[in-house]
């Protein structure tokens, strides 16, 4: 078989391909990421790279204009080499996977339950301590044990489940044989002053690590949401309940599809589990490997992580196969996953460290949205409440501390960055409040860390159209006004766009644009989420108007103007008092199950009470979605307080 | 550094070794098992070989005779190469590792609880069952599942646990990411029909294997006891609870020394541990191997297995550090092991299956004396009893339901047939029962399964010795009468010796004897025991009539003429019904525990019950050893029924 080298710039990689290899798969095996939504398929127009050197053959796309044709530009996915080529992935086509290390300050701000800003310098508890009693899933206790003595001759493993007990009553210890082997010498080398880690399983404790003399005021742990477009990471002290610092990602699991049904598909190819596998405990473990070193923290003194997902990534975490979550009935192979060594997952931390899953509820209803009630507390609340998670799934949960029952929304990534033309994820540099003036169309924005803006973030959208309606440059049905003559108003390849900022200004490749299939997108991911929650509380026998808190949760920016969410019919048009934003709810939660062990219980429980409302069997929903695709809604009385 | 290559016959086995070693460790490098009770020491001169070709250098030594030394014999652990060599090793310098295979029909004869002959063809159980409900270590369930539907959508984990407790309410139920894995494809294959094997697992229920379709009629397990001297293996149909094969064979660790403390300092050199562990799992691997081909048995359907031995055999089994043991105050790593999985200590069965060990009560009462108690049921009778258990350590137990207190007494190994002339284990051509002829001498004798004698096993011993006190070869002390003219009777290298059987009539390399060195060691060994009963008895203001049932345990023969050994002295003088040959009561207890989970619950609570009576420190011990050290014992008041 003839063999062509591919070299990837700026990465400065080279691969050897076989004859017939897209570049898109040998930027895969290259460990090298562009960006990908429609796994392949040459649709989503997302993975365009630049032939520096040699020839490709490309099936033809209406997704490179001719003007990028000039300069090189070819869709990955749908291009072969035919000789050895150089090829660059320019700045468009790579994943932002850049973790937030540098905009800790940016994070901070998410730490409370309502996102409150919180200091954590001043050591203040960022859990909500009147729910829950701290017991972290792995605690670390010193003993002074009372050396034996011909008059007390219990053996090594007795002795301490002896002091132990005397502690708290655990009727079932265990402990595993590697830890037992190391018992004696340990001990005696120790002066019987040791250190136990012991870790909540499954309705048993185990004995998880032991160490000698006093390590108890080292002891570390991780919480993470997993999701189907961003991973996030939270280094955790378990003592002070501190939130050491967080990292964000994009889940390199894109590459292979931009949904849970594209890679569940892409799972049932050869490696392909694996491959989906790798790529996010990859991901966690340089979270994990870059946090502690920057927190000079040992990684044997993390000794546990809670991970929040839905229910196809902790599958895929797991190295479970996916395939029947997407097969009638539809029935994934656990929810409630046991807690089990994070080795066992690939996870690295303390080698004997502990690995909890948040309980999920069924193939489409997974433990990030049970983390999600869990964190705004909806399940001890008398208040009739709702929770929209406004991901790549739109997750929507009705309720109170009574009964809970949670819908679905496929809205896509929009909202966090992805599947738009200059969309990018809620960090340094992404642009997330806009405000538009009327008369001149003059933009004044506001990045993240206020640095030069290199893209646009949820946030950022929920204000520019709320903009561009205002002013007048759209219309309720997202069209840019054909009339209008302004430098920032322009034809481009897809329909009209509206610059947000010009490329000499900002010093991108392009300028920073909004066009009207990112609208159209846009408008439908908000269609999709409005139309859902209006679907599930009319379900109930509900109005909005019996709503008395809606949280909003997601990855879209630091704070959103809930005003300008409803303006474009996003959120229902209630009172602002009831908005509470929420941020990233499902790593919330993850972060309180990890640091209590009741917190858990009430996942449980939580995963146990919510019921699934199937919206897409239900006949009226895609006509309620379809009157939700103007911006605010086709009826305008269901918005009395929005005006332009 | 020179080195010369060593060759051994018969094995016809090749190994290089560095100048300086010695033929035993040689032999050890290469695998071939050499007898040494002494550790390498000199003193027991078991480990003769004769040097075929070559140099050798030895250190002077006793132990071989002139006679010998023309022949080429040397000691192996006192020589060391001076060049290549090529080695022989005699029949009586190898270790009996034969396993009992052959001759399962006279194990059959062990399999009651009392050594009443059982025939296993017609199904009898040989557990009294009217202790014990069945309930396996490991218990397949085969499980018809409710498909899923729409209606039904739980996840396949909770599927099973549903259907689980719907037969048994278990509340903590644990399975392992290993299962879960494999859990979506496995049960859409299997169309629902699955078998799990549910194991129990220190106050859990763990499902430890799933398997498509119905195998729950194919569940095996083996039960083991460890001895210093001898391991025995048995292979148990956990369904009927038949008991389909039983191997024994010398435990090979004798090679790095004779008993536990010697096995104790020698774990600590480097690789010792290492290397005893695996001498001993490798025969319970062989065992394993061996009676699973013989009975057609598929290895994974092997679920579990139970182990009892003396507090170091188990730590060895583990690959625990012994070192604590043997130092003040003597306590061990563990008493109580929790149930692991068998392959974390080596152990070949089904890669999930568990491996438990019967608790211990501390460094010098094992977990083989729990199990004895167990099989005895001692625990469980209002009747005054005493358990012997004449092993390498002679272990005493008295008590009834109410209390247990124990003792040990170092025996020596004799009564297993090792560290005597021509002593070898109760298999196969051992010489178990002889009468001699007061008149003429005559030896008559019956061996294990009639075929020709290669030895004398520790009931031939019993025989033996009362027959030559009978004749009055002997006299009380164990002294040959000097006067007496006759074939059988001559002076040896260790004293005068008397001719159970001469080589040209059973075709041994030499004589099959008895000398005065043996007759000391049977004499310090039965006085060790009984003066250890003795003492044991009195300490709880007790005396021998009091005594309600005796149990004899230990691995001497497949019975043991009871009034023979009360003529030695090794027996209190007491009524013969009470006394019951119970066989090897380690192994009866594990088998015990392997097939009900009720008797581990007993085990445990005889563990925590069982006191320890620590007879070295007793002042009185060794004038009443001493006094023990005649046939039967110098104050003939307390045999008053024992007359030559």
């Amino acid at each position: 078989m003839e063999k062509y080298k591919i070299q990837f710039f700026p990465d400065n990689k080279v691969i050897e391909v076989e004859k017939g290899a897209t570049i898109l798969s040998a930027a895969i095996s290259a460990g090298i990421h562009i960006n990908s939504s429609c796994g392949g398929d040459g649709v989503c127009g997302r993975c365009k790279v630049i032939v520096k050197k040699g020839q490709v053959a490309s099936l033809p796309t209406g997704r490179i204009t001719l003007e990028e044709r000039k300069q090189g530009y070819h869709l990955s996915c749908l291009s072969v080499a035919q000789s050895d080529v150089e090829v660059e992935i320019p700045k468009e086509s790579r994943l932002d996977s850049r973790s937030i290390s540098e905009d800790d300050s940016y994070m901070l701000r998410l730490k409370g339950i309502f996102s409150e800003p919180v200091d954590v310098d001043k050591g203040e508890s960022v859990v909500s301590e009147e729910f829950f009693i701290h017991s972290p899933l792995a605690t670390k206790l010193f003993l002074k044990l009372p050396k034996p003595n011909l008059d007390d001759k219990i053996s090594d493993l007795e002795r301490i489940y002896r002091v132990i007990r005397a502690f708290q009553d655990i009727p079932v210890l265990q402990t595993g044989i590697a830890n037992i082997r190391r018992l004696g010498e340990l001990l005696r080398t120790s002066d019987w002053e040791i250190t136990v880690t012991l870790g909540k399983r499954n309705g048993t404790t185990e004995i998880v690590i032991v160490e000698p003399r006093d390590t108890s005021g080292r002891n570390y742990g991780f919480a993470f949401d997993i999701g189907t477009t961003t991973i996030s990471g939270q280094l955790i002290d378990l003592n002070s309940k501190k939130i050491l610092g967080t990292k964000a990602a994009f889940n390199k699991q894109a590459s292979y599809g931009a949904d849970v049904i594209t890679r569940i598909i892409f799972a049932h190819e050869p490696d392909g589990l694996e491959k989906l596998h790798h790529v996010v405990i990859d991901e966690m473990n340089r979270m994990i490997q870059e946090l502690t070193v920057e927190h000079a923290i040992d990684l044997n003194d993390v000794t546990c992580c809670v991970c929040a997902g839905n229910t196809t990534m902790i599958h895929l975490l797991l190295k479970v196969d996916p395939t029947y979550i997407r097969r009638e009935p539809y029935v994934p192979t656990a929810n409630f996953v046991p807690v089990i060594r994070a080795a066992e997952a690939g996870i690295k931390l303390n080698p004997r460290g502990l690995l909890g899953c948040v309980p999920g509820v069924s193939s489409y209803v997974g433990g990030d949205i049970t983390a999600g009630v869990l964190a705004c507390g909806m399940d001890k609340t008398e208040k009739l409440s709702l929770l929209i998670d406004i991901g790549t799934n739109g997750e929507i949960v009705l309720g109170n501390k009574d009964w809970l029952i949670s819908a679905a929304a496929s809205a896509g990534p929009c909202f966090e960055g992805s599947g738009v033309t200059c969309g990018m994820r809620a960090s340094k540099g992404a642009i997330q409040k806009v405000k538009i003036d009327p008369a001149t169309f003059d933009v004044q924005y506001e990045t993240i860390m206020k640095v030069a803006a290199s893209g646009i973030c949820g946030s950022g959208y929920i204000d520019i159209i709320t903009e561009l309606l205002r002013a007048g440059i759209i219309d309720r049905s997202g069209k840019i006004n054909g009339s209008l003559i302004h430098k920032r108003i322009r034809d481009g390849e897809y329909g009209k766009e509206f610059v947000i900022a010009f490329k000499e200004d900002v010093g991108t490749t392009g300028d920073i644009v909004i066009n009207e299939m990112d609208i159209e997108n846009l408008k439908r991911a908000k269609g999709a989420i409005y139309a859902a929650s209006s679907m599930l509380v009319r379900h109930m026998d509900l109005s909005f108007d019996n709503l008395e808190q809606v949280f909003i949760a997601g990855g879209f920016g630091t704070s959103v103007d809930m005003a300008n969410a409803i303006a474009i019919g996003l959120l229902p048009d209630l009172p602002s008092g009831k908005f509470f934003f929420v941020g990233n709810s499902s790593l919330i939660g993850a972060r309180e199950i990890i640091l209590s062990h009741d917190a858990l219980f009430d996942a449980d429980a939580i995963a146990k009470q919510l019921t699934y409302f199937e919206l897409s069997v239900e006949p009226n929903y895609m006509d309620e979605y379809v009157a939700a695709l103007f911006f605010p809604h086709t009826d305008l009385a269901k918005f009395p307080n929005v005006r332009f």
